[in-house]
């Protein structure tokens, strides 16, 4: 099951996931100025890819930082997806889809099969169950798993992810339906293949999650540019697995302040994607 | 405002919403045999449109069915959008898209610019108010506009959206927020430019939402094949006018059980898209 690769990349390599968000600014000039847009981003995550491979857990490609260029931005998501996984490396395709289940369908054959296959998606959960059913079927066959929106890091999340039902906020209502949805999808590591999204930015309700719903594979996004770090992330943890932790401008921006980072960006990204692990493992208990 | 165009188009032409969800099983032999998938997609889509330009408000393209289809796929939303538009059709990009503000932004780039540019889009509203804020500098030009999540019209819409929350269910206070967001951004018509969806298959709810917040454009889908008619939508009017009601496989899917469908489809669309409009306009009061 995907989910079990997922667990053995975390316990051989870390939890690092790299965000492939990829936007323009995050070029180094000497990308820029060789060839279209999109190809120039192509070559870039080409090349965090090659540099970050051996001491990360996964890569998540946010899909609107491609659709932001249209077509062909669309084409250079695909080719990135097919790029990081060529080279043996787990993908989470981050398109936060959910719709009816005729709808929810055609995601599932999106994402999980042809142009723009991912190992895992995520997936928001407003529209309830029938957002997860369609994609039942994948997960049947163990090769693909869904992360489900729970908490957000955002600091609007708890708009509504944090109302009160009396008994319990929201997002604990959200990560039982997750818990339940998943229970029939455990690889042989103990996680399901229906795992959660919870920020890294609320310490104490990354607690809460954790240990209410210890089968839940998390994904934890907020580290670095969203102001978290090791010791915000490591609740998330159980036995130093069990979930990866997101980082996106502080690993593949990490050449934008350093004077030779026009031509040692990769260099650069895989050392922070280092530091990042390290900072991790130490608050890990 | 575009808000004003889309309130006009329903004074003058009625409240049909059509729905461009155009799956490969809706292709009538004719233009399947003569095409790559996408291209008789697109030149179906064409016909459809032309065939319904006059007597309905506005068209919905549920981007999922041309994910599904890969990269080929998305160049004919892409097509389908301009062909629509090109023609003085109002088009909402059906993309239930919502994410942290710095995602978002690329988001409202991708929707409201370039390649996919729709006159709205449905956004999601789970990740709170930073879903919408990124979109609010196009809202201030006038150009386009939202509509956001609040009741929608799947059977496990409830999972999360009845939820109670002591004093009201979690999609009435979803509906509030809605209006707060939208308050600055009322056209001429009293509507505002951040509509909410609000599905036709909980009447009493529909009725709830429309009385407490009148200034609140609704986009009303599960008309049809989701099982509502002209009596469930009519809660969601004033004076006629206020929402659209969205159908799909009922209009463009209208020639399938007929004889001579392959070659006259856009005629029975058109037909389906007139019968609608009629059952709608008796129960408006």
């Amino acid at each position: 099951m995907i989910i079990d690769r997922l667990f053995e990349a975390v316990a051989s390599r870390g939890p690092v996931c790299v965000g492939l968000d990829t936007s323009p600014q995050l070029l180094p000039e000497t990308l820029e100025a060789t060839s279209s847009l999109p190809s120039a981003i192509l070559n870039f995550n080409r090349k965090i890819v090659d540099a970050t491979l051996d001491l990360v857990a996964c890569y998540k490609v946010q899909i609107a930082h491609y659709e932001a260029l249209g077509v062909e931005g669309i084409s250079c998501y695909r080719d990135t997806l097919a790029y990081a996984r060529s080279k043996g490396g787990l993908v989470i395709g981050d398109v936060k889809r959910g719709d009816i289940a005729s709808t929810g369908e055609m995601y599932a054959k999106a994402h999980f099969s042809g142009d723009f296959e991912a190992d895992f998606v995520t997936l928001n959960p407003y529209m309830g169950s029938d957002v997860i059913s369609p994609f039942v079927p994948y997960l049947e066959k163990g090769d693909n798993g869904l992360f489900v929106l729970i908490k957000t890091s955002n600091p609007s999340a708890g708009d509504m992810q944090d109302l009160s039902l009396g008994d319990q906020p929201v997002f604990m209502h959200i990560a039982k339906l997750v818990h339940n949805w998943g229970k029939e999808y455990r690889g042989e590591c103990g996680y399901s293949l229906i795992g959660g999204v919870v920020g890294a930015t609320r310490r104490e309700q990354l607690a809460e999650i954790r240990s209410a719903f210890p089968s839940l594979f998390l994904l934890v996004p907020g580290y670095g540019a969203q102001g978290s770090g090791g010791k915000d992330v490591s609740p998330a943890f159980i036995g130093g697995n069990g979930a990866v932790v997101n980082a996106s401008r502080s690993i593949i921006g990490a050449h934008r302040d350093k004077p030779d980072g026009k031509t040692r960006f990769a260099e650069y990204a895989r050392e922070a994607a280092l530091a990042m692990c390290e900072d991790i493992r130490q608050w890990m208990g």
